[in-house]
Order: structure tokens, then sequence, then C-alpha cells
């Protein structure tokens, strides 16, 4: 704050309201809670905005800021907030503060500047403490467990939907205390969407099933793929899949170069490079149309980002991405591979966090 | 877009999008998918814009719209895009398009200029077709028997989180494709925090368990709250309890004379005054800190709102909405019922859709 010459940072975004504040939202309450949970960091203070609905539990979550109350017109408050702390130039998430807010706060109090903040939490929350670690662990093990423990009810007739739900009931009740994310279960050529989601399509022998799922623990998210074989895999998927595990492994091995400093730190761009021409040289390059990875944390998507359009710079450190490679042929099939990856410049190696196996595994029969 | 002297319309809040176009992002989904399923409405055309992830889905489930490559760099594709629809003034969702992107766009084709679109399609959903209310009413039958099959589960000992967990299986496995949102359980002193979420506390005797919850249909979402006694309920409970019920008909008969013509057609706020009377004549005005309700349909909220911040205009029709009001006393107990309500003005009464009993209902014993 002080290097942009600010006061104050007004926050909207729920990750980072409970990464500076303890307030929590959990997801999809952001569309209901107005303006409560959104906050306001000054050079001595935090100030937590919260209506008459979330008044107590901002004041147990939160109690080293200050509550202030908030109704709908938050505009109605802004001259008096603004006074309050001090400020008379306020760095504002403007990559999640709606433009019409933005215009209502600059009317309020035309005596106040707001300029835009990018990235400034996001860059924080990147890089994480032993603590994060342990919680993305502890819901990385959790997914871990929960795949282990329906493998056996993939069965030919069943749908998309019962396994993925089958799933969700298994992180659910097997120490998450959510989702990360609604649970994807796509079968056959279904795989080749790589944001389906689960329907009636049923598990047939000869197809691919792709599960992509995570767990949250005290916030923290998981995220992993695996695609399985139902019986005998075709020459195709096994070919696919052969693929994207190699370009898997090459994203790891650059990495794991770096840490024993026989590469340079790569960036997120390179990182993403070294899967990609795995994928390019086996003649799919157009067939892999996202990026290699994203960070995570308190957000299933955040910093740092391993794809073509990432940053330059050296990766952050110790940070939590994942590397996830596919190929989606359409209406034919798609294989991903997607694993959780701790990576520590203090360390000789990665640490792969979700542990379940990422062979050629043949399930349903 | 006439009226407003606009070319062309740009979203991008998901329930729009799929009133508009058809594509559906799921809830929390709208968080990873970037620029996907954001679109441009024209006097003659509609576009989808979706990444490569998306490009498949948007196909299938927005037929007669043009389905357009975009990245994570809207701006780069802007120019284009408007050229393409021939638009030099654009509507924008201002209130859902943040401040940094719209300063993106704006500055990427500097001719096409940007106007503030605020609740044109809110408006427009506020208004039911058959259809839409069809699936309202599946999406309260399946709550209403996901709340009868649990109701004998509920006993001493269990925790909120257990419950919940309960009624959500019941939900999602009795006919609905998805909550509308998380299920709150909460007890006792709990029962205070009007959105709190559930935890380990666990169902006692003599306290209250309040149940807030909803299933979606086809999108369509429905929203019910009901708070039962655990055991023989105390006096302070049931008077609050009966408050609250008296505070909920008074609303409900309000409209009731407004359909038989008896008195005029109420804005959201009188219809919201109606129960604040009945809560401030009990001496609990400073307890009931939220609106009396919201409309519902693809959102859990949206137009019109009963509250005392409401439009002073004659509600719409047909229309539903929620009919809520809660008593919370900090620290001891909290009493809520919501039903929907079905408003049409071309019928002679109103229609509840919630149907599970509104009286006092002992469980646990």
């Amino acid at each position: 704050m002080a290097q942009a010459g600010v006061d104050a940072y007004f926050g909207v975004r729920s990750e980072n309201a409970r990464f500076l504040t303890g307030f929590i939202l959990e997801d999809g309450e952001d569309r209901v809670a107005g303006n409560s949970g959104r906050f306001l960091v000054s050079g001595d203070e935090v100030v937590v905005l919260a209506d008459t609905r979330y008044r107590l539990q901002a004041a147990a979550q939160a109690p080293g800021a200050r509550i202030e109350a908030v109704t709908y017109d938050l505009a109605a408050l802004w001259p008096d907030l603004m006074k309050s702390v001090g400020a008379k130039k306020v760095a504002v998430e403007a990559g999640f503060v709606s433009r019409q807010l933005w215009q209502q706060l600059a009317a309020a109090a035309p005596d106040v500047e707001l300029v835009e903040a990018g990235g400034w939490v996001e860059a924080q929350r990147a890089i994480k403490e032993p603590a994060e670690i342990e919680r993305i662990k502890s819901a990385c093990a959790v997914a871990d467990r929960a795949l282990a423990s329906i493998i056996r009810y993939i069965r030919p007739g069943r749908t998309e939907r019962e396994l993925a739900l089958a799933l969700e009931w298994e992180i659910r009740t097997g120490g998450a205390e959510a989702l990360a994310f609604g649970v994807a279960c796509l079968v056959g050529p279904n795989a080749a969407l790589p944001h389906g989601s689960p329907g009636a399509a049923e598990v047939r022998v000869g197809q691919v099933i792709l599960f992509d799922f995570g767990a949250m623990v005290d916030g923290y998210r998981s995220d992993m793929t695996r695609t399985f074989f139902v019986g005998s895999p075709s020459g195709r998927d096994l070919a696919v899949h052969g693929t994207v595990a190699a370009a898997q492994s090459a994203t790891i091995e650059r990495l794991r170069q770096a840490l024993r400093g026989s590469q340079p730190i790569p960036s997120g761009k390179e990182a993403d490079g070294a899967a990609r021409a795995v994928i390019e040289a086996a003649g799919h390059g157009e067939h892999f149309g996202h990026g290699t990875g994203h960070g995570i944390g308190l957000a299933t998507h955040e910093s740092p980002s391993l794809s073509r359009a990432a940053s330059e710079d050296p990766l952050p450190s110790p940070t939590v991405f994942s590397v996830e490679p596919g190929i989606y042929l359409d209406g034919e099939t798609g294989v991903r591979i997607e694993d959780l990856v701790l990576f520590d410049t203090s360390r000789s190696d990665v640490e792969i966090l979700t542990c379940f196996p990422r062979d050629v595994v043949v399930v349903g029969v």
C-alpha cells in the first residue's frame, strides 16, 4: 500500500476477505450476502462490513476487525467509512468491484481517489504458509480416499450422475467440510468436454471414464483428475492416455530440474510449454486448448498460472499448483490427468500431494 | 434496447445468459469459466462467448446463437465483435461487469459507446411464464418431500451438519438436479444467525431447530424455512413463533386483498410493511433486520424485493417470491417461517407453492 501511495485497500473477493480478515462466506453465499464480507484495510485497522444477518458471524470470525454495519447501500456509508480510517486514496479490487459500484463510490466521496488494485492479495496468497500446505494436503488425502472407496462402484450401466453423487458423498462424509467444486464425472465422448457436467450417460465397456473433483478442508481445496478405462482399453484411448501422462511428467521433470539446480526456475509459461511440447509432438496440439495448471488454495483457481498466456517471471515459492494436461477428441474421447504439486525452492524435489495411482487403471470388470 | 437507443446488450450474469441464450453455467462454475458464457444480444443476433472448454456445450445448449471463440482476453476480441453485430452503442450489465473489464472494453473500441444497463433482463425474469412456474412448483415439491422424509431423523444429539447433509441427500436423490443453495440447519441460539452454516452443534430438547433450504429443478429454484421445536416448546419460543406466523399471514392477507380487489396491488415496500407492522407491534422490530421476501426463479434472490428499501411500484405479475419474516434474539433463539407465493393478478387468490405444514411442529420426541 505504501508503494502505491494509498491509505487503504477495499476488497470484495470472498477468498481475500477470508485470507485477510478471517470472515467466511461459503461458495455461493456471496450471491446473496450483499455488501457483507466486503472489507477495508488501512495502515492500522481492518474493517469488515456486515449487515444484520452477518453481524454475529463477523464478530466471531474476525475478532481483530472492526465490524461495521452495512445495508444494500454501500455508497451511503462510504464517506463516513473513508473518514473513519483517514483515507484519501484507496486501492480497490477493480477486477471484482462492479463498474456500477465503483461509480457510486466515486460519486459518494469525490475527495477520495480510487485507484485500481489487481492481484495484490492474490500475489500474497500464491505463496503458501506451512499451515496452508497442510490443509491442502488434508484435502488431497480426503479426495484420494473418496476415489478409492467408490472405484468398485463403477460398473457398466451406472450413470455419470450416480457416480458423481457417490464420490461427493464420500468426500463430504470423509473429512471435508465441502466440495472444492462440483464433481465432474464424464464417460466416453463426454470426456471431450473439459468442463462438462455429469448427466444421464451410462458407463460402457470400451470407453473411458473421467473424474475431476476436489475436497475442501478448513477453507483450502484440492483438485485431481483421473481418467480410467472401462474394460479393455481401446488402442486409441491407450495412446492418448500415454501421451497425456508423458506430458504431465515432462512438466514435473522440468520443475524437478529447477529444484536440483540443473535448470533455472521456470516461469508459468515455460512450465506449460514442457507439457505442451509433448502433446504437440504427438500431433494433438490443437486438442489441448486449456492451460497446463493453476495455483490452488482458498480458491480452486488462483495464481500462479501455467499456460501459454502466463507470466514469464519465475514461479513463486513455496506454492501449490495443478499439472493437468489433457487431450480432447470431439465426439470420441477425452483424457486428462491432474495432480497437485508443491513447488518449494528450499527443497530438492517437488512433492506430489495427490496420491491416487496415475497409471492405466481398468475399472468395471 | 430501442428505448435506450442502443444497438446491443452485453451480459455476464449466468442467470441472464441461461434466460436469454440457453447456455448453462452451474453455480460456482462462473468462477472458473473466464469469459465463457458471457453474451451479446443485438437486434437480430445472439452471440455466446465460449473458450475451447465450453465450445461443444455452448453449441448444444444455445443452438440459436452464434458461438464465438474467446480466451481470457476479451478486450482483444471486442472490436471485431462490435463490428460483427454493427454496434456503436452497447448496454452493459454494469452491476456485474467489473470496473477493470469495463475500462478494458472502453479502451479497446473507443468508437463504441458503453452505457450502464441495470435490471433490464432482471425485470423480464421477474414476470414468470407458466413453464417457469411449473419448474418452481416441482422444486418446491422435491423440497417438501425431502423435509418430510428426514423429520424422524431429528433427534437430540444429532448435529446440524448431519441433519443438513441428510436433507441435502434427500433433495438431490429425490428429483432435484442440485440444491438451490447450501442447506442451513441451525439449533437453539444458532438460529439467531439468519445466514449461519450448519456445524457441530447438537440438537437439544427445549430448543428450536431451523431449516432453510431449497431445490433446483431444470434451473429453477425453491426456498423454504421451517422452525421446529425439539420437545416441549419454551413459552418464549412459542410466543416468538406465533408472532412470526402472524407476520407472515399479514403479508399474505395483504396480497389476497389485492387479488380480490379490496385493496390496490401493493408495492414490495407495502408487502414488507404488513409483516413488519406485526413484528414491531410485538416489540421485536429491531430483531427483524432483513426484508420480508425476494423473488425467485433462475436465481435464489431476484426481483421483486419485499423490503423497506424496495420499489414503491406495484408488484409485477405473475411473479413468485418468498414471504419470510423472522425474529432473532442474539444468543437465545431465532424463528423464521418462509414460503413461496405465486402472485398472479389474473387469479383471485395467491397460491402458496411450499406445502409443508406451517404450524407448531414438535420433533425429536
